[in-house]
């Protein structure tokens, strides 16, 4: 295992504090909880909080910020924060207008993030709710639906309405359009390395391509033989766009992810052969991102996500926001 | 090789049209020179013009925008482009106000962005002035000193006072002292790998670290012991420093740069170990960035740039900027 760190066992804990160190002016850090917040709190508006296992960076702490999250809650690599990280998570940035928790589809984050809702709800009278990303198309069956890159379309569309002041129950209608609407599909070419194991999470081939995998190091649900760019995209934009499924006519944000250790060069040729395809179908595209923003540590490897938009979710999308990783310009 | 690619012979042009589809807001792209220009040209200030070898994505077509570059020049992977490309860059985006071209340190590009401003001085009559970034500290003989992630530095200075009308010779100036005060030192965990010749550039052993490497996959200068985050830290920032010298008291600009192939989780560790040492010798950083800025394809591993500012430095730094991967907000 090649990387730049100290200790596998304080990875989570250093970068954290790597990023604050980086931009005190957008984002603090809680050591004892690893919880990233907003500098500059706002508590006449809903708070939003995400997070999850870490390996995923920029994801969630780097879109803490005006007009995205008010805090992430950040667990070990690949593994869910405690009950008790995310109930501080919540005390510690909750407003009057309540609580929303973005959770990714995982059975760990589900379980810690609810029972920390219910907790701040029990015992402390708090509003909180929640809502939970699963847009990994890559599973058949629904309820196993993983939550991947898509989830950050949740963050920017519920923030912006939040930051606009909108109630608590706007806010989950909001994130839950969202998600109705988005889809993703993920593949990998190298696996990853868990700093703590220390090996990479499985083996391919140098024809082989992982296809449907998540953002945890798992294999993805085919073995394929390599293929070109073109041949990648026909087959995850395919399966993306039968899912929902996306029309002819649709107006789309599209989202060309890198997980870690995919060259930024690669990315944009994916999505010059992704936007063709989306050109022959009839669907519009109203805004592209290329960039790592949901990794999976240092794998290489892409996710294409597509997000239905109509006029509230564009006006959303737009709204200014200041993080880390997200900057939307007023 | 394993690559999101469709042909290793079209991998630039591919990612060029990649790159404009995504942000055709900011950026266009003349297929015939592969040169990326601002969608809103701005005749009434000087034009700023980079570029060079392909593979440093998203440098230098992502630096291309208001505020910063008014077109990249985009020669084939790790080579210069052609006189005949950087010549019609000039004449496409060449303002009454005079063209600045920003060259890396390397022999190709120095020869090429040399001899097309002499072309568009001497048979267009236009006024083309020039400067060279040499910012790696790897190398000691200072003639020989590469371009690396320092250029970044120069295009946002430079940029936003071209933006602010300033003449060809403030501009000139203004890069020059940017140029004098920015310093710079990478290193290797694994090699890159060239599209074209599908093999990795050198070869690493599990324990070695590449020290003092360049942006084009060349061997470093010393090869050591994979050491800890804080080992290599304290290796580069001791080297960057001493070399301007950088001294108690100096405010700085601090770039955390990732090769393309490195997880963002280890470019924030091995921000925290350079802030560490920073504080240590007191000096102060004014602003730190951290992500893939100056890549070398694939490679993993890092690069730390310091820059030591002044007030009219400071002033331009935090200027407003528009571009696919640098965003500062008005």
């Amino acid at each position: 295992m090649k990387k730049i760190i100290n200790d596998k066992q304080t990875v989570v804990k250093e970068l954290c504090e790597g990023m604050v160190l980086a931009y005190p002016d957008i984002v603090s850090w809680n050591e004892q909880y690893n919880i990233i917040s907003r500098c500059q709190r706002n508590t006449q508006k809903v708070t939003l909080i995400s997070g999850g296992g870490s390996g995923h960076e920029p994801a969630h702490g780097g879109f803490v910020g005006r007009g995205m999250l008010d805090a992430a809650v950040c667990g070990d690599v690949f593994a869910s924060p405690s009950i008790m990280q995310v109930y501080n998570g919540i005390l510690r940035n909750a407003s009057e207008k309540g609580v929303l928790l973005v959770i990714k589809n995982y059975a760990g984050d589900m379980m810690n993030f609810k029972g920390a809702a219910e907790m701040a709800v029990e015992d402390d009278g708090l509003s909180v709710e929640w809502v939970c990303v699963n847009d990994d198309v890559a599973i058949d069956n629904e309820a196993e639906r993983r939550g991947v890159a898509g989830t950050l379309f949740v963050h920017k569309i519920a923030g912006a309405l939040a930051e606009e002041g909108a109630s608590l129950q706007q806010v989950k209608a909001v994130a839950e359009k969202v998600i109705q609407n988005v889809r993703t599909m993920g593949f990998a070419l190298k696996p990853c390395t868990v700093p703590a194991k220390g090996k990479p999470t499985f083996t391919l081939g140098e024809n082989e391509i992982e296809m449907g995998i998540g953002i945890h190091g798992e294999a993805g649900v085919r073995r394929e033989r390599l293929g070109t760019a073109k041949e990648i995209a026909n087959e995850v934009v395919g399966r993306v766009v039968a899912d929902l499924p996306f029309k002819s006519g649709d107006e789309v944000a599209l989202l060309i992810n890198g997980l870690g250790g995919t060259p930024n060069q690669e990315l944009f040729i994916l999505n010059r052969e992704v936007r063709h395809i989306l050109d022959e179908k009839g669907i519009e595209i109203h805004r592209t991102m290329v960039g790592n923003y949901m990794t999976s540590i240092d794998m290489a490897g892409a996710s294409v996500t597509l997000l239905r938009l109509d006029a509230e979710l564009k006006r959303l999308f737009a709204a200014p926001a200041r993080t880390v990783s997200w900057n939307t310009q007023d």
